[in-house]
Order: structure tokens, then sequence, then C-alpha cells
């Protein structure tokens, strides 16, 4: 070990001791000697969740059966799961609500924010997540462009283009914290000036939610979504979220008008009268098991505040790159995208690199599992909840041997795919 | 036990001696002398669903974490299982696929129909499982009477309804089993009746898939909707599936254009592409455990016709309605709401009586698990998969014992859950 690498590592041992979070690390199933740097993409297994999937499979479904519904509160876990994600978001119990995917909440929340005023434009960022852009091109193919018109803008130029487009734009919706880079917007400023020209604002919080401090009622939001199995380790594809703001509570109008999302759906009437509040974004009936699990991995938040996570996260970005400065010289090719200021970054560091996919791949083989992201980023993801200072020596470590080795050339790490 | 009840077991285990799907009722994992005649609500747990969800939660996401979706085809799954489900609908393998729920469902076959025509009126009938009503109720508030308009419709009038409405009608949207009757629609003439005056056909298989012999296909039918956790046991609210007709799979337009659903959803790109045929209904990131889940629980059905499921169901019917009619006389209030010729029922059977909440719960006290649907309707369902002749005199008997010492009077079986 040289000199320097010894210096590190006491530097995280110290560091780690000191973690408030440390404990927690606990509460999750790792594969061994694995650093798992892709909890922004594929939260990690909690111990709850484990215990519970197995539970609602083998003693609700099995056991209870239909008797679930009501014995288990089954017909609960929407709202149950919502009020567990919405101090992590600022907000109150009643203004969350767990459901279906992002993609079809977009949907849900675009038109209810359009249905409230008669301009029809939707700002979007140009780089945010595809699926955000491609849902509100759906319903532009819909309704016609003079009812709902996509208009990309450039990230930098967001409150620009509000005033721009102030006459003509009916909604802002934006992501959070972007995929590729791990920027994060200024929401309460962009909010702001959006609300000073009557624009409704939906803000995207897939790689905010779990791992940032945020103040939806704050910052005076209209909608979000979210999905929870990034940060908030709800398991493979878990059941996404949407947030209203108070003031649209009792009059949400959105086309995906389910059973579920009915005064009483149980009475089995003809003509669909709306829930209370965020209930009437439920559409039809909740996939329970993968419900259940991400109910279960919640309670790892329980006790825990947003500040308390915010600042693992940024110390655990700040100590990678301090390794990485320290370690890699002169940096073999990467050009780190992510904005070097902490407050205005997530909690990830992207790389560009021309064999960015190779070395991923490479990476990976000496179990240090990040991802890759077209057309050449290295993503690195930091969930604060689980990860170690001593990871973050390790992972930068790993990486050396990858790079000095030269060994992302094997032909092996070349061939892509079909997820990346 | 009197002669009567001795003849009829008698007569149960000679039929279900012959019966050849008798070995299929060990791949399911049902509680202890429970009939369980609510699998048209919720199937119960085939054995693989309970290995699976072990293995999917445990191995899958907590040792193999974000490669799953390689390694162990996450991304394959909505279309796997819409292979396996395809020969139970007379549909191949590249017409279905599983996704998001019914309500979801409909709302993109609606529009991928409503795309194809300059008309406007849904006709859809009156007593359909109100889901159904509220998904195009919320389309029409969402583009107006003019291009979206429900019309109800009896249905026993469905075809002159047709001809009434010919000249306005865009899609005929219809459950094929109605979930309170049990009563089937003629499928095919119903179809070809609509086709003859350019009307698109949508079929909601929710109570028949799994049951019934379907041709989806061979009736020509546009597009169909069908759930997984009734008959074809996939789990509490497992995902919902979609057909489309051959003609179709070139040109699906449907708003809910989630990058799931994108030709190339790895690549990032901005501009919404439809993927290849049914592949354009897919909307957001599946949740892979309710899906694996359900694709282990499908493995049933290999091997098993549909025609070989629906004499079984039929055989079950009768036997249960000879039981009941042999063992109660006068009948006790029952009035049996569903159609008496088997080619015209599903595989349920729905009495109305005054007190039929009541004698539910005591049912279910007695270990006979059936639902009610209001107004006044004991729903019985027949899973043939699972059940025995010998279960259907057992129930009969129970329940002779409930209505003979009146037991559902006991004030406790008047409270109204939830869920009922």
């Amino acid at each position: 070990m040289t000199d320097l690498s010894q210096r590190l590592r006491s530097e995280a041992a110290s560091l780690d001791q000191q973690d408030p979070l440390k404990h927690i690390l606990n509460d999750f199933l790792l594969p061994e000697d694995c650093i798992y740097l892709d909890g922004n993409s594929l939260g990690p297994l909690p111990k709850a969740a484990k215990t519970r999937a197995k539970t609602v499979v083998e003693q609700q479904w099995g056991d209870d059966l239909i008797s679930s519904w009501n014995k288990h509160q089954w017909i609960d876990l929407p709202a149950q799961v919502g009020a567990k994600i919405a101090p992590l978001l600022g907000a109150e119990a009643s203004q969350v609500i767990a459901c279906d995917s992002i993609s079809v909440n977009l949907t849900k929340v675009l038109c209810a924010a359009l249905h409230k005023c008669d301009k029809s434009l939707v700002l979007s960022q140009s780089d945010n997540f595809p699926t955000d852009l491609y849902m509100v091109q759906g319903l532009s193919d819909l309704l016609g462009k003079s009812k709902c018109e996509l208009v990309c803008i450039d990230e930098d130029e967001i409150l620009s283009s509000i005033d721009k487009y102030a006459e003509q734009a009916a909604v802002l919706m934006l992501t959070h914290v972007n995929f590729r880079s791990g920027r994060i917007l200024d929401m309460a400023a962009i909010t702001e000036a959006a609300h000073r020209h009557d624009i409704l604002v939906i803000w995207d919080l897939a790689h905010s939610a779990g791992a940032l401090e945020l103040d939806l009622n704050g910052c005076n939001v209209d909608y979000a979504v979210g999905c929870t199995y990034k940060y908030l380790n709800g398991g493979p594809g878990a059941p996404a979220f949407v947030y209203a703001a108070k003031r649209h509570l009792n009059d949400i109008r959105q086309p995906l008008s389910g059973w579920m999302g009915h005064k009483k759906p149980f009475e089995f009437t003809q003509k669909y009268e709306a829930g209370q509040g965020v209930r009437a974004f439920l559409a039809g009936t909740p996939q329970i098991i993968s419900m259940s699990v991400l109910d279960a991995s919640l309670d790892i938040f329980n006790g825990l505040s947003a500040q308390q996570i915010r600042e693992k996260s940024v110390s655990l970005l700040g100590f990678f790159e301090a390794c990485f400065d320290a370690l890699f010289l002169p940096n073999d090719g990467f050009i780190c995208i992510t904005p070097s200021e902490p407050c205005q970054r997530g909690s990830q560091l992207a790389y560009s690199h021309p064999d960015a996919y190779a070395i991923c791949q490479a990476l990976i083989d000496k179990k240090v599992i990040a991802d890759f992201r077209a057309p050449n980023i290295l993503r690195l993801g930091f969930s604060p909840l689980f990860l170690r200072h001593q990871d973050m020596l390790e992972a930068a470590l790993r990486l050396k041997v990858v790079m000095e080795n030269k060994l992302y050339l094997n032909s092996e790490y070349q061939v892509k795919h079909a997820v990346t």
C-alpha cells in the first residue's frame, strides 16, 4: 500500500466512524465485496423488503387470499406508501400517493395542469429523461398542438425561456436532477419565475427523492412525480408516486380515471366521481406484491432526516473526488460533466470518456457496479444510505487498476447489452 | 350422512376420478379445508409463484442487482408473459403483451381505435365493469364529446344498438363475461356485426382469460385487454395484458408512449418512435416483482388446452347446480341470475338474495370463500384448475348449514368492509 492510499484509507475510516448513518448499512443485503454505485438506477435489497415479499406472497396472498384487501389493508397501500414518501419531499401525507409508473403519472399531471388554463405549450429541458418528453409528445399527438405542444428548451436558459414563452406556455415540466450530468435545477427560483407568468410547474424527482432535501410545499410546486426504485430502494420497477399542491387537491381532473380513483370504488356505480384529493390520481388495481415490497423498504427512512441524508451524500461525492484526483494523474481522459459545486449536483458523478462503455464493463468485472449512459458517460451513483467512504476509496482504486492496465481494451467489454 | 348427500358424494368422487386436470391442484398452495370460490376475483398462490417471488427478490434483485435486466431478462418479461397468455386467447405470441392495469390499457386501445376513424361514439354495455366506463368518461372529458362520447347500451340489445348507432359509432367496447351475472356475449357474432358498420371492437377479457375457450383471431377482434389476477392466478393486482389484431400491429398510435414502448429505449433519443408491433403499448418501467410472479404462475397453463379447461369449468358449474337444486328446497330466496345454458355463461354463478352480503360473510366463516357484489349478489367463482367436484358438494352443504340455521342473521355479518 502506498503512502497516498494509506492516508486516504485512514481518512475514510475516520469519516465513516463519524457518519451518523453508518448503522443503516445493516438494513440492506448487498453482495459481498461489491461496491454498488448504481443505487441511482436500482436501489439494493433492504432486509425488510425480503421479509415482506415472503409475507405478502405466502401469508397474505397464499393463506388469506382475497380477504387481504381488508385484513392486510392492501386497499390502503397507495396512500400509506405516499404518506411514507411525503416527508422526504417536503409534503404532507395527504399530498402524495403511489401508483403506476412515472410515465403514466406524467400524463395524469400534464392533463391536470393543462385543464387549468387555455394556453398550450409545455416547456421541458431538451436533455430531460426521454420518457418525460415522450409522454408530452404522446399527449400532443392525441390532443393536437393547439391543446398541447412540446417545446424543448436548453437547461442553461430556463429562466429566459420562461420569459420568452410567457404568453403561450401552460406548463413547465422539468426533471430536478439531470439523469446524465447529475446537475440540480433551482426548484424554488424556477417555480417562482414560472408562476409569475401563470405557468404551472411539474417536477420529476426520479433522481432526487431519497437523496436530496426537497421542499415541494415551500417551493409552491404544482405537481410532481417520481420513482421509488432508485434512492428509495423499492425494488425493480416499483410503483411511482404523484404529488399535488394543496391548492389543486380539490379539483384534480385527469383522464386515467380508473375505479381505484373513484370516490366509492366498491359501489360499482356507472358514473365516475373522483375520490378525495390525491386519490383522484389512482387508476387501476395496484400491483400489490411490488407495492408491498416498496412499503416495507421505505421504513428505512423512518427517523432519518433528509438533511442527514443529503450531508452524507455530499460527503461521499466529495471524498470520491478527492480520491479520484489524488490517484489519477492526469485523469486518463475522463472529463467530469457533473457540476463541481455540491449545491449544484445530486448524488451522482458523471464522467465522459471515449471508452466509457468498456470501462464500465471492466469496472463491473472488478465488482464496482456503475452504469453507462449514451453516448459516452460513465455514471457513478452515490446512494447515501449504504455506501461508506471506504467504498469511495476502494472504487477509485479499482478504477485505477482498470485504467492503468487498460483492462477496458479487452474485446468482450465492447459488446453492448440490451440494457446499458 | 343422508342418502342424498351420500349419492352426491359418490358422484363427485367419480367425476373427480375422471377429471383430466385433477393433478393441477397440486400446483397450488391453498389453505387447508378452504373451498375457494373466489378465484374469479383473486386466483390462489401457485407453488411456482412462491418460488419465483423468492428468486426474483433474493437472487435477482438482491444478488445480481441492476445486471438482472440483462442476466435474468427482466427487459423481456412483458413480451414473454404476453407470449404465455396468447395461446389462451386464440392469438399468436406477437399479438399480446403484459403491462399496466386494465384501466390504463383501455385508454391505450380506445385511443388506438379512435385514431383510426372520424366517428366519435363509444358503445359499451350499461352493466360493464365500472372502470371500463370510467376510462371512456375520462377520455371523453379530455377530448370533448365531438371526439369521444360514451353511449351505454343494454346487454340485451347489442345487435340492434349497433344498427341504431351505425353512422356515429367508432368503437364497441364490451366485457365478454359480465362480472356480476357471468353471462357471456357472443364474441364472433357481435364483432362481425360491428365490423359491417366499420365499428372497431374492443373486448375486455377480465372474466374470460384462463377459464374459457377464446378465439380472438378467429373472431377478427380488433383489440382486447384482460387481467391476470383472476383465472390466470398471477397474484394480487398482477399486470394486465393487451392484444391487437395483426392488421393493427404496424400502426399502433396511443398516447401513453413511454420509454419502454420506444423502438430503442436505451438510446435515450429525444423523439418518440414506437417499438414494433404490440410493444408500442408499453409505457413505463414494468413492476418486475409482480410481473415475475405472474410469469411463473402462467407456467401452470403450459400443456393444457383451453378446451380441457372449459370442459372442467362447465362440469363444475353443472355439478354445483345439481347439488344446490337437490339440497335446497325451496331455494331459500336465492334467484340465480346467471344464464342456465352452459354456452351462455362463464365460470361463475351469481345468486341474488336480500341477505346476500350477510350470507357471504357467514359462508366465509365456514371457509367457503365467495364474494358479494352490490346490490344483492352472492357471487361464486369456479376456477377450473384447482377445484374438485367434491368441493362443489361441500360448498353446497356448508351453504345449506348457513341457510337452515339462519347463521347470516348474526349481527356481525352485517358490517360491511371497505372491499366487499
